[in-house]
């Protein structure tokens, strides 16, 4: 095999289920890759991690390079030997975690010089660098280094911008080593401009790459301004390979972009809010400190199988969090992730038995209805 | 059955190698008990206790009266459906940490009249209201409230002290509703003195409990005190009783108890120490943060089975404590629990096969040992 492998297993519409074919493994697509930060799904074993059904994490080549290092993670074997996570791994190229840096970063046509934010020193990311970083951390999935275009940018600047990216793109590809089991994904940059979107594609596919990625959204455009993108975007890049939309998102985001052709999600948001008392659930997101919950028997979420689902109620995840016990970040994370990932097992089967529409219909069903009182029933 | 169910599987000199019944299962002596202060052990979920081996946890009355109260535990369906956890529970009275209140608590004949530590709130604990919170927890094993008299005082202060306790004793058990696989235990005080402890034997004998506890121990009075006072105050316990020393500690002071006769402990250090970064080792104890781990490829203890060691280096434990992440806490204190659980299992093996102070030798051998610096060979 050369590279990374992907099969188009079925279709509904623009929508697709595949399979993504790795060293370490293979990916059923649509994904959810639950974001591993700094070598740890925050507050989740790989064990607990694997056992949501995700295949697949991310980990952040910004955070990585500067502690524990990428030349120490290699010295230890590897990111997945590092995480305990022996599934595969796709790593961001640090190009959106450096740009956030204002005030901190210097951007050239070379690449970016940046501060850390732990202790302030000195470091340089260019395409060679982060590619060679990715290939020290052995992700399975490397992603070409980028600029991600702030929004809003005008038309003149966004070309530039991903003019830019489009040059790096080669440069990524140049320095990416080419091997058995793992990819490459080129990132398609242009904001909300079709011409621009159209243009980098071409680029994009001129070069080749084992996958593609639309970049440059959740950067608070709105789910219209996204939703929009992704359906003109996602028909212009090859079917036979995987198609990545980053940093998406809520439910509805992503049920919405599995529709117009989107293989492969992560975002921070399903941890982030574990450890915010955030529960994403059938019926909508639940804030379990309200003091609604304090007497609450019924689980967060009846139709999930998580140990805080199978385990707990609702007052009990109410009293962790009131209580600032760990275990509350822990229990709610974890179904956060399991929710995710079984919001995508019901996406891919939908779309395997040609129903996608009228499963979005109830997945909207549900999250309209929001969360039922305690007292009322069910 | 009447009570609480306890048998003398086997000894080896003072050592006892028994077995507790309860109506939430058995426990099988020596025991270790983690602390499950507010209604969980700390970073850890339900499962992950259970998977470490132990067969029952400690809740705390203080801090479950005051969040989420007793009458909402009981509304709950008890502290094991509020806990997730379906095995056997301890409560201690509350005594313990309300004395600690200093400044905030008044102690009179009747009771403790004392402050919260969370809003300031007015709260009185007597015997009778003590035994009625366990009561609503459901706790399998009930404690009597008593005063934990402060080290170091003098006999007159002991004694008058102890003196109170065994008063508080009577009305414990008057206050509690027995039931078929449910107990009660009395608390030996008396300081550091034979004749006080002597005399609080006799009181408690006489008034008659499921289980004996040795209290106002752990308290400073140092390691060859405890022991002294252990090794006299146990043989004067019932033989067919449960033999619990309270608040003990570290191995080395858990293992020479179980010499002394001691059948059952509980401490925080596990739990503490593993948030904090110490790690328990069967070569004594390390500070995974210290900067020797950084680059170390080898697990915490190689003969540990817990998801820290089997999936883990020193390298990644160390990286997760410098970056402040919870799953740092949750995995070395994953550990620390399982090697307290082993090192029960080990001393109840040795027990049954009548080689106890051997198997001290060789416990004592590997933590004077110490941990062996990277690079050095197993």
């Amino acid at each position: 095999m050369s590279g990374l492998g992907f099969e188009l297993l079925a279709t509904d519409g623009a929508a697709r289920r595949g399979r993504i074919t790795t060293g370490h493994g293979t990916v059923e697509t649509p994904a959810f890759m639950p974001v591993g930060t700094a070598g740890t799904v925050k507050a989740m074993t790989a064990d607990a991690v694997a056992a949501t059904g995700a295949e697949i994490v991310l980990g952040n080549t910004y955070h990585l390079m500067l502690r524990p290092g990428a030349e120490r993670v290699a010295r230890l074997g590897g990111l997945h030997r590092f995480m305990g996570w022996d599934r595969p791994i796709l790593t961001d190229s640090g190009g959106f975690q450096v740009m956030s840096l204002a005030g901190l970063r210097k951007i050239d046509e070379n690449g970016v010089t940046f501060r850390s934010h732990l202790d302030g020193s000195a470091h340089t990311l260019t395409p060679e660098r982060s590619i060679a970083i990715q290939y020290l951390l052995d992700a399975d999935i490397t992603m070409a280094f980028d600029e991600c275009t702030p929004f809003p940018a005008t038309e003149e600047v966004a070309a530039a911008s991903m003019r830019l990216s489009m040059r790096w793109a080669e440069r990524s590809r140049e320095a990416f080593v080419e091997r058995p089991g793992y990819g490459l994904f080129g990132i398609v940059q242009g904001s909300v401009y079709p011409d621009l979107r159209a243009e980098s594609v071409a680029a994009l596919t001129a070069i080749g790459f084992h996958g593609y990625a639309i970049g440059g959204l959740a950067v608070g455009e709105g789910q219209a301004a996204m939703f929009e993108t992704v359906a003109y975007t996602a028909p212009m890049l090859p079917a036979d390979r995987p198609r990545y939309l980053m940093g998406v998102g809520r439910p509805e985001d992503i049920a919405g972009a599995v529709a117009r052709g989107i293989d492969m999600f992560d975002c921070v948001m399903p941890t982030r809010s574990g450890r915010t008392a955030q529960g994403f659930t059938r019926r909508g997101t639940v804030n379990i400190r309200n003091a609604r919950h304090a007497d609450d028997p019924r689980p967060l979420d009846a139709d999930c199988a998580c140990p805080a689902c199978r385990n707990h109620s609702r007052a009990y995840l109410h009293h962790l969090f009131k209580a600032n016990e760990i275990l509350g970040s822990v229990l709610l994370t974890w179904h956060n992730i399991q929710y995710y990932q079984d919001l995508m097992a019901g996406l891919r089967q939908a779309i395997v038995d040609g129903r996608l529409d009228a499963h979005l219909a109830d997945l909207h069903r549900g999250w309209a209805a929001g969360d039922i009182p305690a007292g009322e029933g069910t």
